[in-house]
């Protein structure tokens, strides 16, 4: 890990912004600020070395303007795994050019991401208003993790990424919003079978970063192999628990 | 079906709002002010009949004030099917008092409700900005679909109630969303089988009411069982695809 979350703790704790002019203080709405508080802290730390997902695919594609197509700039990845996580799609790959780059898209994997000596560490920031309560954001998709942990699998890939989470607990104070916690959560130190999978919610792994237990002292291999167990296990008993519950009851209606 | 249609979309199309002061022109914020105007026009049709759900379960329950508590207050409604349709939780139904009413909620099943002679017309109204293409609006959930359907065959509940979709589509122009079109569909004049279920997104319908075909000329009876043979069928479908997509491709990994 190359950056020093708890400097980058203690800096955020506290700080407050201006209450945004909609009036609905959305996750959204309140979540921007917040989330560029820790950019340029961590921008701070590592100015060389820190992105935002589409800044990063523009740095990647603007240094190598003779790299043209989608296959060809998908090789300038040096990891397939790394590769899944962060690149776009076909389409807008093939159009991309210096004159039409990315813009940010809401459901890229990073909103931070800290590259440094082949290493990418990925950052979320999560803003929760803990004036409400309210059930665990989505953090990633189910499916997409079982799919990283494959892609790790195949390729040996155990040392070269990490995705990180930092949530941030704010509520309004007179017209401001104050920080008054942080938290912090590495994917991979989470236990697999933990992860709560909402299937019903585009199958997103829901959870506070606050909440995660960070006990799993693994490798990313065994971890890997533990979530796509995990994965498995609840794909079937979701399977299982949807005709138990929206075919067996229907069924003597239709005979 | 006691309500004009025609009229009521004469009125409404070609009716401008301000634009709302929030930005983003959410579905939310144009709809609400759109939705208005339609309550307003119903109402001119039929004032003493034309609730909101909640201003029907106020006006019901304190009609009734010496009946208290859940199951009491639920027996004021003729109709179990309805009933479930309508209702609110045991825990609000208890609470309920003339001091502590209802009030707006956002998964209400109608927008606007129409009761007359015993039959109950729920109304709900979808707002489309047609200068973006968008994935069709949630409509019901297909449980809680297959749930009144059943209920309706097991208290033989064929005709005293409907569930119609309104649709506005407007357009930004200059200060104002205009209203360009509106369409009308009634749920139980669609083919049950063309009724696409989305289950990642909360086993949503999904529909434009204006892409509804409206041939199915059969009875509420025949409806209710037709429907639950495509919601049996499409959830035997999804456990079947979940295993093949999910399970299978990661099952050698984890040997």
């Amino acid at each position: 890990m190359s950056l020093n979350y708890k400097k980058i703790m203690r800096s955020i704790k506290g700080a407050s912004i201006p209450k945004p002019i909609s009036g609905t203080l959305s996750g959204h709405a309140a979540g921007e600020p917040f989330d560029k508080l820790v950019y340029n802290e961590i921008k701070k730390q590592v100015p060389k070395n820190t992105f935002r997902q589409y800044e990063f695919l523009n740095d990647l594609y603007s240094k190598n303007p003779n790299v043209i197509g989608f296959e060809k700039r998908l090789a300038l990845f040096n990891s397939p795994t790394v590769l899944f996580l962060l690149s776009r799609g076909k389409n807008a790959t093939d159009k991309w050019s210096i004159e039409n780059p990315f813009d940010e898209k809401q459901n890229d994997t990073a909103d931070i991401l800290v590259v440094k000596d082949n290493f990418y560490e990925i950052i979320d920031i999560k803003t929760r208003n803990i004036s409400k309560s309210a059930q665990p954001p989505n953090i990633i998709s189910a499916y997409k993790l079982a799919q990283v942990c494959a892609k790790m699998l195949d390729n040996k890939e155990f040392d070269n990424f990490t995705i990180n989470y930092f949530e941030i607990d704010w509520q309004l104070e007179k017209n401001k919003l104050v920080c008054h916690d942080t938290h912090f959560a590495c994917l991979f130190k989470a236990q697999p079978s933990d992860l709560y999978i909402n299937w019903a919610a585009s199958m997103q792994i829901q959870f506070h970063a606050c909440n995660l237990p960070q006990n799993f002292n693994g490798t990313m291999q065994s971890w890997a192999k533990e979530y796509l167990k995990h994965f498995v296990a609840q794909a079937k008993k979701r399977a299982d628990d949807m005709v138990k519950k929206f075919v067996k009851p229907f069924e003597k209606y239709i005979k």
